[in-house]
């Protein structure tokens, strides 16, 4: 079963054929779409570099024909035949390996397929969100959805790159906790072994802790939030791109953050440039971010939209997509930072502005229209840091671990946190994020729907 | 509070006063040592760089002098002086800046530190495992055990930069499943929403279903097993470093697997050969890498050793310490490729061994006496999956997404995976895997031991 045919010959890549005219050459992979012309059968080979055409005619292999005959989308296939130059007036400007199509003299099915469930030939796979995660194994294989996943890799690796030009360490934190990381809700319960433990909400407190032996750190961490609402925005396990910066200031940790963002996305969009255009995407505008306060972006709501939601104490959904577009318009910049939000809006660990302490020192980054970052300067007092524990209710006692960190030195410090699939979704204009996770969770379903148990 | 002194001049690193002799500087970090010597105070600073040397004169700097009374180990301070060279007789040339001091004219505290409940200050952190736990935040702090983490994000990168080189594709999977990965041992529950839910053993049966996307995948992610039992090598939160590969057969895998496993190590050796030393480490022997069966090994070890394990099924951890020193004397390599485990003792997406199936193209690899990796070629025929599941006793209703991807059309694939806190712990010669996790999870303890409270 696992044999492969013609074992003498090496697989090539199908991209590979353009350099392999007149050659030999093994291929393997999925089969896109199947065409008969008369007696001439084509097949669309998909493997991961690309896409070929193949034909069988029964006069260069009858056996190959005869098996080409059950032979439909998504069987995998291995192939031997002669690359060779397409006719003229059959060649395909689209397709990277359209100038060449491999006669094939043997074909060996390495795995069939069952009838597909829809059409997955066609340029856009257009199904309804329930159905395309309904067969997440299958859809997931469509160019244009696995696309979504090679810039989210870009995300990613661009993330990485960042973070370190800036110095960070990388470190690997647990997401099993024994208290509420940011209080008490939307957290999910387990059992661990005899006694009662959560899912961390974030990597928060432990890239805090790290400040202490690295100064600069950063992660990527799953994150966890019981959200008992179905929005187009939240998923309830998602993916987090941290870092945690001591010995700096406020506008230290604006600059940085800043910096991440951009040299993220300019990395996205110099390794994925092509993916953007299929997605239609415009270029990513990166003229100098606005920073404005809470009050400062709904002043500007108000007089460009006339919308009053200055008594407001956060940005709703709709805010943020005016502001963004206002900051396009006028600064030539898909980015906004929002500062100074109330400080009862934000965790325990958030330090109040010295110069007003209802409003704290935190920020959010925009991102056409949505926030894809949050952070800010923490309390690094000790004293301070016990006391604002104790005003949202929570006990000094549930985090004596964390709190260590704080009685053996901590220095000014500050972090941020991007959401991986937010900006997956943003980049390349997803209307859902559920579309920018492989294989995402909310209170419907776990892969499977609930309902369809 | 987060306003720093001299805001004028640029903090500088401590490894940097090298070159800035005869310079005023600024410099930031945590006291480690404080030593009096009659009218004069030394301190060495520790900053994300390195140490430097402070003095503390009064003849330049009364009011530093008053303030550096009060500074004790762990405080975190920001002083400005002038970097100048040691006398000849104090250069210190264990350290990288010993050959400079920096004569301080103000200093500053920014975060005092409570009295240390241990030193610090001397080159080796000798305290009990328990101990060195409960004081995690403050621990970690200690040079000899921040290294260890140096060493771990070495390994992680490296497995990154092998992974790539061999043409996987990065994926990010979910933790949270709805049903056993490997059977129903070792689960962890928790409440999702109205739902049951557990918590993945391995990133396994995602990255199976992406090789029908990418062919070549990899991942890093955390894997929970509820270990009821306290030994030396298992953590109930780990980190594994997964790759999945279509189109290949089992010598293929074979030869992947090694070639990632030496491209990472060599990576570590290179980013951190200072850190290997000072832990007294011998370099990692490369020989060509032995490939034994199970049955095989045990012969070895029976010859060898005289200990006749000829009948048990899998190799007990004293096996697989002597078949690595025996790969060691004899191949001059530290690792060993242990294959054909028993089909019953692996998992259901295990192949068996066409040629007798009671084994299975199954294998571990050895590293210095412990398992670090362990993989095999999947069965990739749907039908053999579900009959598979079946006798195993597994419900395939149970694993209906995972499936999709094989009725589908599945290529020929396998992989490996990776245990990132014991390949740290080898690396260092560490005795226990709990001090290879930054904040280890066990039965004992979430960051603080449940017996404590």
């Amino acid at each position: 079963m696992v044999q492969l045919g013609s074992p003498q010959l090496k697989r090539s890549l199908v991209l590979d054929s353009n350099d392999l005219i007149g050659k030999q050459v093994k291929v393997a992979g999925w089969i896109k779409t199947r065409r008969d012309h008369g007696k001439l059968i084509f097949f669309d080979l998909r493997d991961r570099s690309g896409l070929v055409q193949l034909v069988i005619n029964p006069k260069a292999s009858e056996n190959s024909y005869k098996l080409a005959q059950e032979i439909r989308p998504e069987f995998v296939v291995e192939a031997v035949g002669v690359v060779k130059n397409r006719p003229e007036n059959t060649i395909n400007r689209d397709l990277e390996t359209g100038n060449v199509e491999i006669e094939i003299n043997s074909i060996t099915i390495l795995s069939k397929a069952e009838s597909l469930p829809f059409d997955m030939g066609a340029e856009e796979l257009n199904l309804e969100l329930p159905t395309l995660l309904d067969y997440r194994a299958l859809t997931l294989r469509h160019r244009k959805i696995a696309q979504i996943f090679k810039v989210q890799e870009a995300i990613v690796e661009g993330f990485r790159i960042a973070s370190k030009k800036i110095g960070c360490t990388e470190i690997v934190v647990p997401t099993i906790v024994a208290s509420a990381t940011e209080g008490g809700a939307g957290l999910f319960e387990m059992k661990y072994y005899d006694h009662k433990a959560f899912l961390a909400q974030s990597p928060q407190l432990y890239k805090q802790m790290l400040v202490t032996v690295f100064e600069r750190v950063w992660t990527i961490a799953h994150a966890y939030r019981a959200e008992p609402s179905v929005t187009t925005r939240h998923l309830s396990e998602t993916t987090q791109m941290d870092c945690e910066i001591g010995f700096v200031d406020f506008n230290d940790l604006l600059d940085l953050l800043e910096e991440v963002a951009v040299t993220m996305l300019r990395h996205v969009e110099e390794a994925c440039g092509g993916i953007l255009k299929d997605f239609k995407m415009e270029s990513i505008a990166y003229g100098k971010i606005p920073r404005l306060t809470v009050r400062e972006a709904q002043e500007i709501i108000y007089k460009e939209y006339g919308r009053d939601f200055r008594r407001e104490k956060d940005l709703a959904p709709q805010d943020e997509v005016e502001i963004c577009e206002w900051a396009r318009k006028k600064h030539k910049s898909d980015f906004v930072t929002i500062t100074h939000f109330p400080t009862t809006a934000k965790p325990f660990y958030t330090m109040p502005d010295p110069k007003n302490p209802e409003y704290s020192l935190s920020y959010d980054l925009l991102f056409r229209g949505i926030e894809i970052l949050s952070g800010s300067q923490r309390i690094h007092d000790y004293k301070e840091l016990v006391s604002s524990l104790k005003k949202r209710g929570l006990n000094p006692k549930d985090f004596e671990m964390y709190l260590q960190a704080f009685a053996y030195g901590m220095p000014p410090e500050g972090g941020f946190s991007f959401g991986m699939e937010r900006i997956t979704m943003k980049t390349l204009g997803l209307k859902n994020v559920r579309e920018a996770s492989l294989f995402p969770r909310d209170m419907e379903r776990i892969d499977e729907r609930f309902s369809k148990k």
